[in-house]
Order: C-alpha cells, then sequence, then structure tokens
C-alpha cells in the first residue's frame, strides 16, 4: 500500500465522524495531509489557509465555538505547531474541541539538525487533553489498524465532557507527493469507532438528601458561569429559579436565553453596605459553567463564605473558585435543574429561608439590586456635557447591535465594559469571549472564524486597540467575511492600567505599562479591504452606528477615538456616582 | 521584609552576573517583575516593551545573537508564555542564552477559574535548557536562600555550554506595587554563584592517535555548520587547513573570517558527475557547528558514507547528520584544530590520501569546483535581457551590501538564494540566520533585535513575503532602529512551493501551497514610519539601491516586486544551466 494511503484515510474517518471544517497553513512536510484533505469533498469550501499559525488556530477555535463541533488544524513541522499553543490553552480551558494535526519528520531524524524540526511529541504538555503518535509506517497490518483506531480515539477525545483539544503527530516520509500518473483514494472502509455520549441521572437517594437540603439550607443562590446557549438548561434553569424562587447571578458571557437573571452585579456589588451585603449572602450557593468575569462577584462570595457550595459538573475537574466548595455534584446541570425543580410546600421550609444567617436591618434582594442598579446606570449616562469616553461610547455602540447578533468581547477592557453595561433586552445576542485563558491574543481571529462559520449572522467584536493590533494577522487570509464587524476602542495603550489602583499610582505607568502604541485602524483597513469608520464623538458615533451596521456595508471597522485620561476620570465619577448610589 | 523585595532581589542579581538587556510585555501580573527590572540603574536604556511576546521574545532573540550574552524576557500569566515558545525553541536548537520570567499566579489559584492563568510550569517542556519555580513565600530564611539561588543557577545554566532558554516561573500574590510613600530597594548582598567557562584540551594520548588516525585517514574534509565569528577558531582552521591541505566547505551561515572556503557547494553539488563525486568523497569527515542550509551537502555526505566521521563538540547531544557519525570529540575546535595544526611530514601518508577510495577518472578538487561555480554564477547572471526575478535581484542586493553589515537571512527562500549566490568579498559581514528551527515566525524581530543591539552598525534583513507579513508585529513598539534595511522580495505568496517539484505537480498548488497573499509593504511602512522604496525592474533596483543602503535613509524597507511564475521559470533556467555546467 502506498504510505500516503494511511494520511488520506486521516480525512475519510474525519469526515465520516462529521468533521467539516480544516484549517490549514503552508508547510511542505503537511503536504500528505494539506492534499488528503483538499481532495476530500466533505471539506469542500470549509476547507482554509491562513498563513500565521497563531491566527489559524485561533480561527478554527472561533468556528468549534459556533458550531461546537470538532474543528480540524492542520500544520508542518517545527515551530509552526507551537504558534497554535495559545490557541490550544484557551481551546483547553474554555473546552472546545480541536483536533491538531502537527506533520513532523519520521524519529529517527528528530534532533540530526534537520531544518523545522523540533520535539513535536506531546508538543502542548497540559493544555492539551491527549496527545497521539501516528505510526511512522503503515505497512504492517497491525500498524494500519494502530493508525485508524488512534484517529477514532483522538476524535471522540475532543469530544467526551469536558470537550478539549488533542494532539496527533504525524511523521511523514518523501515522497510527500503522489506521482503525476498516481491516483490516490479514500478507503471507504476504514475501521470507525463512536463514542455515543450519554446523559447522566441522579439516583432516587441523592435526589431526596439534595431536596431534604434544600429544604433546609435556607437561602439559596445560583450563579452562572460561562456557557453557550443550551434550551434544555435555561428550561430547566427557568422553572427551577421560579418555582424556588431562587436568584440566578450569570455575567453577560453567560447564555442563558429567557432566564430571569441578575445581570448588574458589577455595579451594586463592591459598593453595597455591609449591612446590603450581609442580607445578600447566601447559605447554598449552586454553580455551573465555567469562569466568571465579574471579579465583584467572585470576591463577594469568597468573602460571603456560604455554608454549602454545591456544583454541577458531570465529569473533569472542579475549581473551588470562591473557597466554599463542598459538593461536587456529577450530572448535567440541566438534569439536576429539571430533577430538583418540583418539590411539594412542605419542602420549603419558610422559616429558615427568612433571614438565616444572622441579625441585619437591610431587606435587600438580588433582584432589588439589580433593578437598581440598571436604573442608576439609565440616569448616570442620561447626565448631561459628558466627554467623550470609551465607556459611555460602549454603551452606545451595545445599544445598535443588531437583532440575532453574535457579540465578541475581547479581552482585557471591552469584557469588562460590556459586563458592567449589559446587552440590550430581547435581541436574541450570543456572546462569547476568550475566558479560558483571557488572553488578547486570539480575539480578532475568534471573532473571524465565526464569522466564516455563521455567515448569515451578523458577528460583532468589541475590543481594545492593544488586542486588535496584536492580532491583526486574524485578517491575512482570502476570505471574505462580509458579516464581521469590528468596534475598535482606540485609546492607544493599555488603558486599562489607567483604571486600576496599583500601577496608575506608578511613576512608571505611562513607559512600561499603558505602553502608549500609535496606531490606527486605517492603514490596516486598507490592507485588508475592510470599510472603515473613525468617529472622536457621540455624534459622529451616533451618525456611523446604522451605517456600519447595515448589511450592505460589509466587514468593516469602526474605530473609536477616546483619551485615555479622560476615559479614567469619566470612570472614576462613574465609580464615585456607584458608591454614592449604593452605600 | 516586603514579598516584592525578593523579586527587586532577581534584577539585582540579573546586573551583578553583568546582564543588561531586558524585553517586556505589558501585564498586570508582571508588575512587581516590571518594577524591578524598570528602576534598577543596570537596564536603564536597555529595557524595553514590546507589546505581542511572539515578536518580544524574538527581538531578545536578535539581541543574544548579536552579543552572545544572557537577554531578560518578562511577561504577565496565562497565554502571554505560550506566545515565547516559538523563539524559546529556535534559542534552544540555536543555543542562546534566554532567561524568561514567567509570571504567574501562586500555586493555590490555579485552575480555578481565575482569568490569565494557565499551568505555567515548565511550559516549554523539552525546548528549554532548564525550568524553575521561584518560591511564592520568601519569608523563610531557607527560602529567600532558595529563591536567590535558584535565580543564578537559572542564569548560569542559560550560558553553560549550549547555551539556551531557561524559565523561571514566578507566583506573585497582590500586592503587586509598592504603597506610594514605600520605597523600594536592590539588597546588594544578594548571593551570588559564578560559573566559570574552562577550556578543554586534548590529553596526549589522544593526540597522538588522533594524529594517527588523520596520517592513515586519507582524504579528509572539513565541513562547519552555523556559527558566529570566532576569532581563536577561524585562526586555528586556518593554519590546519593550510598545514594538511584540507578543504573546509561552509555554508554562508558559517562566519569564518578569511578562512579560504569551499563556498559554492549548493551550485555544484547536486549536478557533477557520478566520477566528479566520488573524486571529492572524503575518508574521514570533520564536522563541528550547527546545522547546514545546503541539502545538496547533506544528501552528498551521506551519499558518500564517509569511512569515518569526527565530530567535534565540547557537550551535549551530538546529531548524526550525515548518518556516518563514528567519533565524538569533546574539545573546543579551535583547541582540536589547535593542537592537531602541526605534524612532521612523516605524519602524512601521501599514498594514502592521494586516492584512497576506488578508481576514478576524475581529479576535480573541492576548490577547483568552487571555483568554476563562482565563474558559471558570474557568466549565468552576465546573460542579456533577462527578465527581472527574485533570483538575480537578489544577487544585485547582496552586491549593494555595506561594509560590517549584519546580515540576516529570513526562511525560507532567502536564506536558500544567498547560499546559492554567496556574499561580496572582503566586506566583513557576519550572517545570521534563524536555523535552529528554521521558521518563519520570527525573522523580522530577530532581526530587530539586533538593530537594537547593534546600532553602530548597518542591520540588513533579507526576507521574503510570507516570512515578512508573518511577523510585522516585530515593528510595533516605540524605539527607532535607523540602522535597519529590510530587503523584501514580494512575489505574493509562498514562492518555494512553486520551485520544489512535488508540489508544482500537484493541482492544488495555487490555493493550497503557493497561497496567493495579495499585501504590500506600503502600508504597513506608514504604520511604523518606515521609509518605502518599491521597485520592479533591474533599472529601479539598482537607484534605488544606494539610496537605500545611504545611513541618512534611516529604518527603510525596500520592497521588490516579482512574479512567482518568471521567478520559478528563471530558476528552472539556472537548473538547467547549472546541470550542463556540471554534469
Amino acid at each position: 500500500m502506498n504510505p500516503l494511503q494511511a494520511v488520506f484515510n486521516i480525512a475519510e474517518i474525519c469526515a465520516q465522524h462529521g468533521i467539516t471544517d480544516v484549517i490549514l497553513s503552508p508547510g511542505s512536510r503537511s503536504a500528505p495531509l494539506t492534499l488528503a484533505f483538499a481532495r476530500h469533498p466533505a471539506y469542500r469550501g470549509r476547507l482554509r489557509v491562513v498563513p500565521d499559525e497563531r491566527a489559524a488556530a485561533f480561527i478554527g477555535l472561533g468556528i468549534a465555538q459556533a458550531t461546537r463541533r470538532t474543528v480540524v488544524l492542520v500544520c508542518t513541522s517545527g515551530t509552526a505547531g507551537l504558534n497554535y499553543a495559545p490557541a490550544v490553552a484557551e481551546a483547553f480551558f474554555q473546552q472546545l474541541p480541536l483536533l491538531v494535526l502537527t506533520a513532523d519528520r519520521p524519529p529517527e531524524w528528530i534532533d540530526q539538525l534537520d531544518g523545522q524540526t523540533i520535539r513535536q511529541r506531546d508538543l502542548y504538555g497540559a493544555h492539551a487533553k491527549g496527545t497521539f503518535d501516528f505510526p511512522a509506517d503503515t505497512s504492517h497490518a497491525d500498524a494500519k489498524w494502530h493508525a485508524e483506531r488512534l484517529i477514532n480515539e483522538a476524535i471522540n477525545l475532543t469530544q467526551t465532557f469536558p470537550a478539549g483539544p488533542v494532539q496527533v503527530n504525524v511523521p511523514l516520509r518523501e515522497p510527500f507527493y503522489p506521482k503525476p500518473d498516481e491516483e490516490m483514494g479514500y478507503e471507504q472502509a476504514v475501521k470507525i469507532i463512536r463514542d455515543d455520549h450519554s446523559n447522566t441521572i441522579l439516583p432516587p437517594a441523592e435526589i431526596l438528601d439534595l431536596r431534604r437540603q434544600l429544604r433546609d439550607a435556607g437561602r439559596v443562590l445560583v450563579v452562572a458561569g460561562q456557557m453557550p446557549e443550551n434550551p434544555t438548561l435555561t428550561a430547566a434553569l427557568y422553572e427551577f429559579a421560579e418555582a424556588r424562587q431562587v436568584p440566578v447571578v450569570a455575567d453577560t458571557i453567560v447564555n442563558l436565553g429567557d432566564v430571569p437573571a441578575v445581570r448588574r452585579h458589577d455595579v451594586f456589588l463592591a459598593s453595597l453596605s455591609k449591612e446590603d451585603k450581609l442580607a445578600l449572602r447566601p447559605d447554598l450557593l449552586i454553580t455551573f459553567g465555567q469562569s466568571l468575569i465579574s471579579k465583584a462577584l467572585k470576591l463577594f462570595l469568597r468573602d460571603a463564605a456560604p455554608a454549602q457550595h454545591w456544583h454541577l459538573q458531570p465529569a473533569g475537574e472542579v475549581a473551588d473558585t470562591f473557597r466554599s466548595l463542598t459538593r461536587i455534584i456529577r450530572v448535567q446541570p440541566a438534569v439536576f435543574f429539571q430533577q430538583l425543580a418540583n418539590f411539594d410546600t412542605k419542602d420549603y421550609n419558610r422559616d429558615v429561608n427568612s433571614n438565616p444567617i444572622g441579625a441585619t436591618a437591610s431587606t435587600l434582594t438580588w433582584q432589588q439590586a439589580d433593578a437598581a442598579a440598571t436604573q442608576f446606570l439609565g440616569s448616570f449616562f442620561a447626565t448631561e456635557n459628558q466627554p467623550f469616553n470609551e465607556f459611555a461610547a460602549m454603551r452606545q455602540a451595545l445599544a445598535a447591535l443588531p437583532d440575532g447578533a453574535a457579540l465578541h468581547l475581547a479581552n482585557s477592557m471591552a469584557v469588562r465594559y460590556a459586563n458592567i453595561l449589559g446587552l440590550p433586552e430581547g435581541r436574541q445576542i450570543d456572546v462569547f469571549a476568550n475566558r479560558g485563558t483571557s488572553g488578547i491574543d486570539g480575539c480578532n481571529s475568534t471573532a473571524v472564524g465565526a464569522a466564516l462559520a455563521q455567515p448569515a449572522r451578523p458577528v460583532v467584536l468589541l475590543t481594545g486597540d492593544v488586542a486588535f493590533f496584536y492580532d491583526r494577522n486574524a485578517f491575512w487570509h482570502n476570505y471574505p467575511t462580509p458579516n464581521l464587524r469590528v468596534v475598535l476602542f482606540n485609546n492607544h495603550g493599555g488603558g486599562i492600567f489607567r483604571l486600576i489602583d496599583g500601577p496608575r499610582q506608578q511613576p512608571e505607568l505611562d513607559e512600561f505599562f499603558e505602553t502608549h502604541q500609535a496606531l490606527t485602524a486605517e492603514n490596516l483597513c486598507r490592507d485588508f479591504q475592510l470599510r472603515y469608520l473613525p468617529v472622536s464623538s457621540f455624534e459622529e458615533l451616533a451618525a456611523a452606528l446604522p451605517v456600519f451596521f447595515a448589511a450592505e456595508s460589509g466587514a468593516a471597522v469602526l474605530e473609536i477615538f477616546t483619551d485615555s485620561k479622560t476615559n479614567a476620570a469619566f470612570f472614576e465619577d462613574y465609580r464615585k456616582a456607584v458608591k454614592q448610589a449604593f452605600s
């Protein structure tokens, strides 16, 4: 058998597992993989070439984030695969399925001073779910079985909960290409191992126990971490929260559909009086999902030290984010909420619930605080004669978001501002952010991937200048993204450092923290044929937003210029106003 | 003691070890490290901020390459450190000393869903010489000793042969900043461990044995791998080669000073007749240094299968690049050549030397072939009416290089063309290329680092468009490099694939290998205030070169536009002409 046949079979096995999206970066060693995917009909129109592997991997991650399906990455040997590492780590912590195929020299040529040769086995260390060595020689029948089996294992591993990235290192000997007269086909009868996922349910005895505990727990609070929209879960949570009158707190990156949730905690939590905080303290905290943005919420819960903290997660490692974890419930959150929504009224110990922790003069509830915060924001931003600044500009941009948009929030300031401000109601907006590792290194690329994966949907990225220019190679490829809109808040540096107490008091602020950078997006937009709309006042912004979001605009960058010192002063005013309103 | 003191002491220990260059990327978690280096007088003017960590690390590598001294990199927690990985791998295989300080959360907060938190211990796996965990708590006296000791160990490890990158992961708890009224100083009495390097010498018995073997070996050939200029070595090699009449073969990236070396082997080796190849076959191959560019030389030597292959290297792993390695001689190459240059004439077995391998009608010598190749190139390029193409344009650019330049050759085509064409004589040009891993990911940044490290010297980068645009963030910082000149060969894609036999015969060539890219450097030059000179004919190039290289031009990009198909056709003509001339 032609040794290339085993490589062509990789593409066939991926196709039979339903994989359709492949991002490849050009290379010589990887040629057999390139040909295998390029010639296979399953990938037609969804195999894309992106030269910068760092951007390529984040584009793949953006597609996986949008589709929740495994995306294949293909790169050549050498440091190509290391440029994937930031996206691989993000995929690991954000639990996104990536199958990373790294072409390599065969083992006998490692460390022999040949070009583009590094030590690629287990390249991603602790940040991959697994790593496999594809056999260098597949002529023996056992090796052929091994080769096909491990591709199945790798694909399945990307998808089993928690999903994540898996590397397959593929050693390739020359010749890399079929002879001109040689036709390479795909073996239909390749080995396929399917790995069906099942739902976990709680055994009756555990349900009984949880019901009793819920009854006696006192005040219950649900806090949701980052998650994509999941209709089964949100329906169950809706029912649970309503039936048991339990507040649900969720950051902007938690896609909860219609569940009425407390969303403005970033506004009020840090400023509440001791009494009010006491009134909000839960006795039992129930969490699910991934990370939180809100530092105020984290600090509040760490300080609140609930007697019990249950985390719902069917498998995998569990973080003790609030230092109060007491019980890991190994079940899908949807199942938990379904199984515990219904209860007899006698199960509900109202006495315990009313004021279990201790005396407090406050009767503040989460819902009241949330409503007050929403009202506060409305009146705060209604103040006349505010200077043009990024915080207010973001509020204006958020209000103009198109219905059904996929909103991508870049690290670091964009996602924090958005978590304070919140989204407009009733627009069916899904929110994404790379909060697995919270890096700025792939925010553009992730949004580009989302735009490629969902061509019929507006994809809007809100980002700052450092994240934007860092990942400028996101646009360096030949695939149009007419549905992509980038709102770029350009304050010419790491403005976030001017907002944090520590660095802004240091003499090194300007040079070593804020790091002034002079770029605007104008030349970049020229390079990549993006429509460019620069604004620097509320009026210009108001005029530009409808043009910018109009479908016929095509891919566009709305660059909002603000002054870093004005931003800092305005945000300080905001903080003072919050303090006044809530303490 | 203030916990920040231990971090400030890192900067003091580095300074006492003579380190002066630091590249840092902005971050919050890394603030104590930033302050420690920013406030220390030893780094004044040589502490630089570069926002893209991938570029930052390669800029650091470029400085280390120019100075052969340890450069410190400082980044924040999370994927920041992963963006260093390509440069760390390059430093590992190119043996360049980098001290990588990755700020981290303290161990108890790893995997707890906090922002910018990944698994940073041993982040570079097999591509770092070592990795150290800085203690999270240095209040105990033993911990203070440990903290100071390990920084010494890490610095020394970057420098002991073979030099390379070392990670120190530095967990940091808040507060990250001294209080406004608190003055942080540097403890002068920090622990310092110096690691003096010694020269190895060969014991008398081994010298005798080597002399006898040299006498009886037959034809001896010296092949030098990549190395920086080393006057002791080149003097010794000069003497050895002359005394023993041994040819020395060296790629363009081998900085051999005045040693008369065979340099045009890439021209003639692949095209020689069997008889002529037989005439060049060595019985004993002596090698030193790092990697080779010339594939023709590698293949020739693998095929030649010399009876003995000695590699000179004082320590570390040794590659069997030609599959003929028989003896590793653990000594500095300079010492070997010094100790074996002198010999009695009776040591020299002329009979053995004349034609030891077998009958061949050819009497071709390496020097003859080299001279013929040089002559061939001269007449080949003198042909009239050649179309404008990158190969010829590079010859023209190389001829115009300023005296004393540091020449940086990017992967992948630039370094190969240059290895064929060679450098102009007598110009004191040093040649650099990232041939540790042969990646395209940091070629600009490495040249920028070189320009920063050697402000009085012209630094010239020859590069192709894919490598150039890949690493465009090399220019995204606030440090002028008036001595930097970039000659950009823009054929709008991975033209190399059109020159290799395999891919150019595939229907996927255009879309999946060559990967057309439309950019020119014009907008980039606008963004980064680089003088921009575009040319697309021999006449324009000839007119532009003196302007471009003039000192008053400042940092500039000379963009040479060529057509990828014309380049391929011209190179094919070249190959045919070589074949005709040498076979």
